[in-house]
């Protein structure tokens, strides 16, 4: 009834999985369905090739569609490659790309993202890319054709929610395609908030598979995310220095 | 399967509803019903006694409970009066007992109500306090013989969500009762917040009564407490200061 | 030029400093020194008597005023006889007042606290509670005679800043008496930020006395202090949305 | 004795100041002077050549260096254009590079800064670019040959602060060239922070050229960047989650 459009396709839920940290298959495939996600994505170069049969498997048993992911190239020109291996070995058009600047923050490197995003758009893919909270820069990725722009909220794996909520209000304000909130989310109350900001949707990894219990928590952010979706369409009561009473005093009884 | 015990009772949802604000009854109504709630609060000084009967007759066929409470009342005496009023006026034992300091910002009087918790308790009350987020008065709400204690996240109607989550935190670890959110809950992800804090349930009034549509944001903020309760039992990751790849390097292809 | 004056004091500074925590007493002197205190904190419980004199003479050398505190006393008659014990001691009638609720926390017990200010005032102390950051108990402090109120950021020695802004504006807002930020501040920004919220002094003692190099944390809060006082009355800037150039274009040269 | 090294410059202070939004020249001049800057930054595109002459001659008078910028440029190309005739009508290397994405947010646009940058380091400029708050991207700026890196802390004008201080944190951990903040800054407080976070200095225009008194506010903010500056290598005390008292209880006397 509020499906999620992405290009030509519709989604039917608006949280997106990763499949990377999960301890055990099992509890990979328990947590998607939990989570009612439609779309996983994975890291062609982070599934062991040997290993890939079984886990497409499970994804396929869930019915949820991939979305391959260039995690891990730091060039433009290592992202297409890896987007076009991705392309041939999942059969797809659909890419997640991530062109970051260094190991130890992950953080995307605007130019390289660009150039890449530019190049895989003139090649057909379908472009969601990982980018930083950067109001202009995903602009410019929705100018040379993305499909959605995907920002974070703060570092992949931090777990620190949404450090500059004012930066991804101010994309959503402006953006013509999806707006999916990617990276940081530690908890069910931040993928609330992210759609609450006027997100789209949002993509979760260590979040779930991380969490004490994986299944648990892909339900708490699943439930998170319809939350915020809905109290982003309610209407919230503006903020006030001062209180208001609920009920004017009417009818005191005498005492 | 997750029952709030407060006192001797049991409630299915951990969702509690006030009643001041809405625009029509009907509207109530259809919010009460969306929002799940099994336990509503109602000012008998802001009722006015002619419509209290329609008032109550909703809430008798919402198959809610009621929860009168002494909204109005600027000391221990006036609230032990308007207690006591209640609970002949509405048959229950339950009560909410609110003393405040002024009309500006609706704050509680910590002094005056310890001193009318205490004269409730050994009246037979079962008393739920609306305080401010002191873990000290807490505590000694609980010491005096409170059935719960209520710690505000902001002012009353303010909207401004939870201002000092770590005073919540603090009043959490100590409580030997439910610790319950109210006040300045303005949409879903705050609700979600608080019950990921540790909080055993949440109260919103003018936060659906007010809001543009409140039914809707009485079904966002229902889905928030879920989701925030599951992600409090499903043991979030940790926040790191830097980055956290979701899977190590594996069976990289060779471009 | 800008004293603070409370009660019948006028003092040149507008922060006050705490004793405990410096690893030497000569470490101390070094710091009142750089930090321009005019009134300096101790703990008749806390301080050896057989070392008393040695900080006194230190205090005595700086040229500071003494205001001793009630530092551990959990009730009201146990602070009232403390605070006659520092006034016979250090032969003053100011007294920094503090009532605890617990060990772990070493917050304010508002109803003990408060009964204990109406007796000290009662009998002739000039009194500065210690207290949370309750507007509402701040007013009844003042209402018994109190001649500043002080209230906390966070939990002594925790560092956490000013945890709620927000309830430090409204004690502001509606104080008739000084208002001193008591507790919690870390470093210097902080005291800066206390002073542009409307608090009339700052009082550090863990920052100062517990940094690595706690003369020169003196000097960085003392100019913090005075750089808050001074933005406070420059009147600061509105916050807005969305940018704001400086300057309108005019005379664009011509490319 | 803790001067700012940019380039081959050394300068006496760690605050610059602007000169847009000045509502009159004497005003700006007390300001510059009330703010012991040494660099001051100025529109090529927003001086009115007519009026150009009497604006250096008040800068020529304090005594300060210019930083010529290059305001209201959208695109590589044009920024370089206007930064060379920068040079000719300043005669100075320095420019304050900025290339905007939009004039709503007045936010840098990475790709073009990069390109600008890499072109104007090449034609022997000291280049220092205005950025958003994008490690990666500082990183490259200083790859490139930059002799600083000015990340936001919020858009210009807005007074909204350190949206994301922890990205500032990375910024600062991997720097080799001097980190100014630049944009956003409100208060006093605020540029303490930045300090205090390990920027090496701090730009700030309408935070005081747009205050109610802006010679004050220049003081304040001169004290607030003295502040954050002592702190930042005064060590501060570590942050705790429950309190700790200041001195550990001794001698406690017999009452």
């Amino acid at each position: 009834a509020d499906p999620l459009r992405i290009g030509e396709r519709t989604l039917d839920s608006r949280l997106l999985l990763g499949t990377g940290g999960f301890a055990r298959l099992q509890t990979m495939e328990q947590a998607i369905r939990a989570s009612g996600t439609a779309l996983v994505t994975l890291a062609l170069r982070r599934v062991d090739p040997d290993q890939r049969g079984s886990l497409i498997d499970v994804l396929d048993r869930c019915g949820v569609e991939l979305l391959p992911n260039t995690a891990g190239c730091f060039t433009a020109r290592d992202a297409v490659l890896t987007a076009k291996l991705a392309r041939e070995a999942f059969a797809t058009d659909l890419i997640k790309l991530e062109v970051i600047g260094d190991d130890r923050t992950l953080l995307p490197d605007a130019v390289e993202l660009l150039a890449a995003a530019e190049q895989l758009v003139a090649d057909g893919f379908v472009v969601l890319p990982y980018t930083n909270d950067d109001p202009i820069l995903a602009r410019r990725l929705e100018d040379v054709g993305c499909a959605a722009v995907m920002p974070l909220g703060s570092p992949i794996g931090s777990g620190l929610g949404i450090r500059n909520p004012h930066n991804i209000e101010l994309i959503v304000e402006r953006a013509g395609v999806p707006v999916v909130l990617d990276a940081g989310i530690g908890t069910a109350s931040e993928a609330a908030l992210a759609m609450e900001l006027g997100c789209d949707a949002v993509l979760c990894a260590s979040a779930i598979s991380r969490a004490e219990d994986p299944v648990r928590m892909a339900r708490a952010i699943r439930s998170g995310v319809e939350a915020g979706r809905l109290a982003r369409t309610a209407g919230r009561i503006p903020r006030r220095t001062h209180a208001l009473p609920s009920t004017p005093v009417a009818g005191t009884p005498d005492l």
